[in-house]
């Protein structure tokens, strides 16, 4: 039971999961926090929130739990806003999808990493963002990375990873540095490719027929350049050195594939493209909902 | 109506045409042809045809519309094979996904493009093959693109406009060199860069978590490369030239994103991101069905 949590950046995420913790009876109040006032006040309209303040450092004030939410690129200026008001055992967690940076905004904030900071990756989402967008449910059955760093006390872990598994999450713990290598690859590099990919067709002179003729793996394909430019500038600036290695590493895989395309070397091609299939069929069935 | 319908190639294309055709009570008899007899006589105890040959001349005779549904490696081959048997009258049409080098190969099987060939890339497809994958309704609302040549019969084109649109395909088209364009941007890139980046993540050490925690993004991103790796082989041989433009092009383009993130160069990495996503917003409506 929380009670009295406080979600920092009313957005999808947080807006979704207050939502979650309040259907299920887990929390008592909750304060949201947001640079924009009218945000919040929809939030409070929407039920969502049953107060909320603008500055920080107030809205963390008594709060036992802390979730902020807010945009990778904001983390920083808004740990070192909140930090006179967070009390010594609130429980701060966040929802950034590359960690390290958030370790880093969080020690330099605090002079360094608190105890009760838990850093924590939701992969959930939808193409849609804001307050308006946040629904029931949004977390079920999707995956939480928790990466405590060595400093982080076991009971914050707990309280954290209890309140993701109560909204239906499957919460997984990893290292900060290894969650932000595993999602740079799996994550980061295929959002930069579609954007690249699609960007691409729309400078070329039939790119009204590009888009009309594209057949279903293309829509696939490129279904993740629907998300918010902002949020994916904001990943890639923050991880960009193990984005930049896992970048390298796919150019010069490429490179080795186009070589072979061109110099008709049929025999490097098949051995790709079989590693590949092979690959999605072992590790799809685990993976894959569909 | 067609008396006598010949498909070459009786797998999940073939077939699925046959039975949709049959069904529709649109043909008479069917006759297959492929290079193995059990395949062959696993599709007549499927209902599927009705007759078989092994040798193309043999299995054509007669038939007023030969659907060509063989891999794209072994088209020359067998329209070389069928050539002595194929009656002047008869209309020639084939599924290849790429379309310039159905056409050389018919040119050199025959001496010239017979005018009564209409070749014809259907747009559809699931990650299975062969004829036990075949099914009632493949076609319905797929694009079936027709590359008609300068040589090709207009009454050729109708009558296989006519049989696609009848299981319920859209029909278009386009000069085959621009089929190939298009396609090369659109489908066949698209399907390297899934195989490429499900190949590295192979290599890399931490492949099983790669694949365990990648959220539905990569699943959607990657669904592409369950194809099969023989028919994507043969598609990046036979339309090299024009996909290694496409992909040099794309290079071009992600090597100016990397360097952007490399140094933080936050305003590029936006602008490319903000791009491709109005670009998929704008097309996204009249090419999604989701």
């Amino acid at each position: 039971m929380i009670d009295r949590l406080c979600i920092v950046g009313v957005g999808l995420i947080g807006g979704s999961l207050a939502k979650d913790l309040r259907r299920l009876g887990l929390c008592g109040e909750i304060i949201g926090c947001s640079r924009k006032r009218e945000h919040l006040a929809r939030a409070r309209e929407l039920g969502i929130i049953d107060a909320y303040y603008l500055d920080p450092a107030k809205a963390v004030e008594g709060a036992d739990l802390v979730v902020l939410a807010v945009p990778l690129g904001a983390m920083a200026p808004v740990l070192t806003a909140m930090s006179p008001g967070l009390g010594a055992g609130t429980v701060l967690t966040d929802v950034g999808s590359a960690k390290c940076s958030v370790v880093e905004a969080a020690r330099s904030a605090f002079g360094a990493v608190p105890e009760n900071f838990v850093p924590a990756h939701p992969i959930a989402g939808t193409e849609h963002s804001g307050v308006e967008a946040a629904v029931q449910g949004l977390f079920q059955g999707c995956r939480v990375i928790l990466t405590p760093t060595g400093e982080t006390r076991p009971e914050a872990v707990n309280r954290v990873r209890h309140m993701w598994q109560a909204v239906g999450a499957e919460v997984l713990e990893m290292d900060p540095a290894h969650h932000d290598q595993v999602l740079a690859a799996t994550s980061h590099l295929p959002h930069m490719l579609a954007y690249t990919l699609v960007d691409m067709l729309g400078q070329m002179e039939e790119r009204v027929e590009m888009f009309r003729y594209a057949a279903g793996g293309f829509r696939d394909f490129t279904r993740i350049a629907y998300s918010d430019p902002q949020m994916w500038h904001d990943i890639c600036v923050v991880n960009r050195d193990v984005l930049v290695e896992a970048l390298d590493r796919f150019q010069e895989n490429l490179a080795v594939a186009v070589d072979a395309i061109r110099d008709g070397d049929g025999k490097t091609i098949k051995e790709i493209f079989t590693r590949a299939k092979a690959l999605r069929d072992r590790y799809a069935a685990e993976s894959d909902p569909s």
